[in-house]
């Protein structure tokens, strides 16, 4: 068995004081190892398993009505994403949902290029009477959800986060959770707290998925932290610190991609 | 927020004269990143949605009857490729074309896999009464879709493009567009214009998705193009060359498929 | 065209005793480029496909009721992992396998996750009837195939091969093939053999997918190979030889799932 890899510089993380916040959830994560049932758009199933697995979760993927439930009563924590919305999907996530509740375990929604298309909109908005402990979109995503703006236009936002603040305090008055507004700039609240995370690189938005799988992670933080708020800034601070030092590797987007699930594995350990 | 990334040594592709002849279109495509609703082998759609990301176009993927048609209303153009055909798109495919046809948008047909499959055979067949911008195809599929040959086993061709040439010519006839025969050199014709593209490498063909991303991109490039021959013909040259880069730096087929994204992204910014 | 690719030092795979005693398979599957009708979990989906290529077999995915059996009348192997079993797959699997014991194709079966979940459970059992070469799976999953232990949670084998060897001796007994009980070493045996690799590398286990990819390559392997138990024992090793190869080259887990694809390609080039 070989396990040991090469080590490479990279920026100083053990000093970054971002990443210093979040460093316990992100150590309780690689210890407890959570498995995190996702339902998620097809097309991001690789990435989101891929980094849950590089950032120290396990991830599992059912979505019929026949097995999913069942699954997720295994699971740690639950993360819905409507992006692809199968019929299979359709019928699956309601009843997962319910034994997320049910089983008092924590799970996150993120209302995927909700706005226009006319199934996950009202399903979306339906489910934050199931308080999700944290919801997290873009903000046209999180305008949709409380019925303002059009909606995003594809899985890519066209407004800024802080434009959707009212809107993320609306919809924390309904879940009772936490929001997390995903952009340049990332909006973290719930009832009492608020955070922006100015980290990150735009070489995000060039990678499908990259979204999808800050829910998923949010969703495995959830597990170990404190709360829904707590658990979405760690994984915003972990998503973007890891996006910084894949950018300074990479040659373009594919290497990006690349170096995004090898940067998800080695941010956090420098403390560790 | 970090964006900038170190720049390698490839080919002199300033001085590229197929690819100068296409570059118009490519930053055309980068100015108006175009929405592009793909509907797509599930394997290739994480291959498909970043391939267009880093060539500078916006993918949105959904395929049921129930929303996908909706999405279709705020896309630039569309890409049906019968890859896995579920059930889910089985439904969903006759709506989308219908919505882009009505609204004036490009589409481009990729039968994937036609002639012995009993669902997507007669479905492809049928859908060129609905006038695809272009058809994209290996030879085998071609010559499926006008009656002639038994398809491809599986979706790598058995023909080479020449061999089609007079299938093509009556696909061009029934649809109305350009026809784009994939193979060692790729055939690009319509009505009154035949291109031979003897670019790219025999690595393409290792990694799989790579035909349904050319489809996908020459939708993209359709939007911006003067028609679908000057689309289909832009297309090629951009993913051939990108793979002739990808090669030069790839290690394997591995490697490869992470450097053709790159070079997707690095092709034709040289002349902006 | 541009083919040629740059080769880096390795382990000495030429003298590898493991690899030299699996080497003819794999050349002889190189030799065939055998089609693979693969029916698997959609986050193995890009993987299983790309490690097939790279390896040197053709894959195939459908898996509708309506169109899956057809396809795999063409087939020269089929590979059945019950991953994600969508409602499409419940349908189309039990015809496909039917198919290929019509034609007298090997098949391999991948209980994936089995234990808990009420379907794929008993499909799986219902399944050793039809006599697949190679059960591929790990101790988890090959317990609970029997009835014994609760199954995985999720993909990953809570249990080590060796306290599965009870187990899949009743596989085997009921299957007529052979079992390979995948974990930290590998157990394969069959009515009358018995080997154990230890090879291989914990990343593995950090990248989805690896396991389904083992199953579909043992698929491939059992076109060339005399018999099940000589196909997994081949695939086996292959996957674990590239692995090494792999780790020794990457920087984490996502430069080793691109190094994986690299490694299958190169491992046993070395002897033609």
């Amino acid at each position: 068995m070989t396990s040991s890899l090469p080590t490479r510089p990279g920026p100083d993380l053990a000093h970054d004081p971002d990443l210093a916040a979040v460093a316990p959830v992100i150590r309780a994560l690689r210890e407890r190892a959570p498995l995190v049932h996702c339902i998620t758009a097809t097309v991001s199933m690789e990435i989101v398993a891929n980094g849950l697995l590089a950032a120290g979760a396990r991830p599992m993927m059912t979505e019929t009505l026949a097995e999913a439930p069942v699954v997720t009563t295994v699971a740690d924590a639950l993360a819905v994403n409507l992006g692809t919305l199968s019929t299979d999907a359709m019928e699956g996530i309601p009843a997962v949902v319910e034994v997320a509740v049910r089983d008092g375990r924590p799970w996150v929604l993120d209302p995927t290029a909700i706005g226009l298309a006319p199934v996950r909109t009202p399903l979306a908005r339906g489910l934050l009477d199931s308080r999700p402990a944290v919801v997290r979109g873009n903000a046209s995503e999180v305008l949709a959800l409380v019925g303002s703006g059009a909606g995003g236009r594809g899985a890519d936002s066209l407004a800024v986060p802080e434009s959707a603040e009212a809107a993320a305090r609306e919809v924390v008055r309904k879940s009772g959770g936490a929001v997390a507004v995903s952009g340049e700039t990332d909006l973290v609240l719930d009832a009492g707290r608020r955070a922006l995370v100015a980290r990150g690189t735009s070489q995000l938005t060039r990678v499908t998925g990259t979204g999808c799988l800050l829910g998923a992670l949010t969703a495995a933080c959830s597990v170990v932290a404190e709360d829904g708020f707590e658990a979405a800034l760690a994984a915003t601070v972990w998503m973007n610190v890891a996006g910084e030092l894949a950018a300074e590797r990479a040659a373009g987007p594919g290497s990006f991609r690349m170096e995004l699930l090898d940067a998800l594995d080695a941010v956090g350990a420098e403390g560790s």
